[in-house]
């Protein structure tokens, strides 16, 4: 069986008529529909099959002895987002056993295809949270009260979804059998389109984090409060977000605010309370403490200047991650063309990789993305390039697996 | 009855017990409530009650004949609105019915107290939405389409609350008995206290309208989209609202972006689509021609800039309102203190009396709100200044209805 008939078989789950992008949140009828077509995807391939105590699949091809070469990424997605995030990895680990068994191919070590759970945190607002529990990152005590935008807890969508939340947390029994990781994802930006390579390796994640902020004004009516009279937090925070796109610029680092609300949130009502997030993410970590400081400096002096309160929490933070540089040399090497290594690329998305990487050698294979956008419909990449990588990630199972 | 109990049994009816805030959306729970409410005061009273084709809520103390003179505001609020808002004025006209009775008085012509449907247009964004319906001011085909946050028509809304849709529009046969309308409302600044002065009367309406501004971006990746490759909206957004600010500065007048909503919404995604609306009044058309304009051109150019499209409709505009001078002289000098005049005062809030005063002879009296705050629990009136509200109110129907 082909990469496409199984791409084509995902294609359908948690895609929103209107927009087109997915909506494939963790334990929701989305989920499980992605759940049931991998441990079908599995079944077909006569692969053993199951959910870890976290939420993660696994499907497992034996090998005669030693630790596995875990491949995949994950199934869930952002509000709206691409086909390719994620699913790309799980289906291309699918497809490249079929290819290595069509070449008569058999494994030295078991491989396992994994699609780790809630992974871009677009529920319950942690990403790689799967991931993280697994591995200890994250205490279960507290993701189990972890709230969705419905107040729903992360507790009680397992439950609804048939897991038991009492079982989330380290699990080191599992941890102990994976040797190496390898993740395949979609580019997330257009270098490789810019290289000419349909597939590159990842150099490292930089270093980033989400920080919330708040600015607390006076709810006020908008027809009939005198600009002085007025405490309007809207407009500390409408020079907050120019000032992240001017620190970021300034540091060749990335500053986003693309989350923000704003109560009561009247068309005629000044606001009581502008509430936004910052994600901001840069090569270096010192880079990155500077974007931050430079937001939160201007953030306070234009707050103040309106008698505005201003408040900034650290939601999370990820320190830099560099991959394993003799697995990466090697991946790169086997998967390279003409006799030259697969392109290196820096990234500064966060993945289930940069996770385990504090754990077990890990790599990520990325794939072309002529769109460069990511976290959107329009991500996409070639049907062409899809069989490449998967091409590349059974190199890859050869070399390590072999 | 004195004003305070009537006061005390309208208070806890649609008050949201964690802001203190008041909820009183048009067709609701709440609002059955506070139409309840005002049966039973006309009840109490002996005055037949009724509620018109449009919603709107009339009780009518009878008169040897004439035309009516018409008191009362509205009973719904903006979300958190606070107590006064409205209700102090329907409040007031029962409580001016009470004090005149004991005092053995007796109109020569109906007087009937009024409590318009929808004035704050929270539900259905249209603001006055009642009395605009009953005077033709508004479409009755477009009204039934207006749709809530949830995707609920007005039709359907009033069919759930057990009214007809298919009865709204205008309604000459109740216009035409109508002579006089003299609304009382909390001053929804702090002109009066400067004063010293606890009733005031109301020169004009500022003209003022709404206008929605959409920022056309692409969604993105937060952490792997370069600067230079980003088309966000968020940051012309931004621009415009700082321009908001020094349009109005620049002119005497008013703007305010109380309601901004980022599509896709997540924290580590760019905004596909921001959309923001723009609330702006100004003493002069002329000069709210002017922010609207100044506003536009800066939000054209930056959305340019960041390679964003913009678009911008406006949702409503009212023209100025001066309120009929002959009557306007008189009531000023019945209430007025110490042989003065009540203080007269230009308002940018939108009324039922700027609607009605199209088709009748129409003024406002405001009662001081040391809080100066207006759409938020804080808004405040002593009891005293309520008390002498009523006073001031039974004054004036002495004066029109003697």
């Amino acid at each position: 069986m082909g990469f496409a008939g199984l791409w084509e078989s995902l294609l359908p789950l948690g895609r929103d008529p209107e927009t087109g992008g997915y909506r494939r949140y963790s334990f929701t009828p989305a989920d499980a529909a992605c759940r049931r077509w991998f441990e079908a995807a599995a079944a077909e391939r006569g692969l053993p099959a199951g959910c870890d105590r976290n939420g993660n699949l696994f499907a497992r091809w034996q090998g005669p002895s030693g630790t596995a070469l875990v491949i995949g990424s994950h199934l869930d997605s952002v509000p709206d987002g691409g086909a390719y995030d994620g699913a790309l990895g799980v289906v291309s680990g699918f497809a490249a056993i079929d290819l290595l068994r069509a070449r008569g191919f058999a494994p030295a070590r078991p491989v396992v295809v994994a699609a780790f759970c809630e992974e871009e945190g677009a529920r319950f607002g942690t990403a790689c949270l799967g991931s993280r529990l697994l591995t200890g990152a994250a205490d279960p005590e507290a993701a189990r009260e972890l709230r969705d935008a419905d107040g729903v807890t992360l507790a009680e969508a397992m439950n609804t979804a048939g897991l038991d939340p009492a079982g989330i947390g380290p699990d080191e029994d599992l941890l102990s059998g994976f040797g190496v990781f390898v993740e395949l994802h979609i580019e997330q930006g257009s270098a490789l389109d810019g290289l000419g390579a349909a597939v590159g390796i990842a150099e490292g994640i930089w270093p980033h984090g989400r920080w919330r902020l708040e600015f607390t004004g006076r709810a006020d009516h908008a027809g009939t409060t005198r600009l002085a009279d007025r405490r309007d937090p809207m407009l500390p925070y409408a020079a907050t977000v120019l000032a992240a796109r001017q620190a970021a610029a300034g540091r060749g680092a990335l500053a986003t605010l693309g989350k923000v609300t704003a109560e009561p949130g009247g068309a005629n009502a000044i606001s009581s309370l502008v509430r936004a997030w910052l994600d901001a993410r840069a090569p270096e970590e010192a880079a990155l403490r500077g974007v931050v400081a430079e937001v939160e400096a201007t953030a306070r002096r234009t707050a103040a200047d309106h008698r505005v309160e201003f408040g900034i929490r650290q939601e999370s933070f990820i320190p830099p991650v560099n991959f394993d540089r003799v697995l990466r040399a090697r991946v790169a090497s086997v998967i390279g063309a003409h006799g030259k290594p697969a392109p290196v690329l820096a990234t500064g998305a966060g993945h289930d990789a940069g996770v385990l990487a504090a754990r077990l050698p890990t790599a990520m294979l990325f794939v072309r993305n002529p769109s460069g956008v990511s976290h959107s419909p329009a991500e996409h990449a070639t049907m062409a390039d899809c069989e490449a990588g998967v091409a590349a990630l059974a190199t890859v199972i050869e070399e390590l697996a072999g």
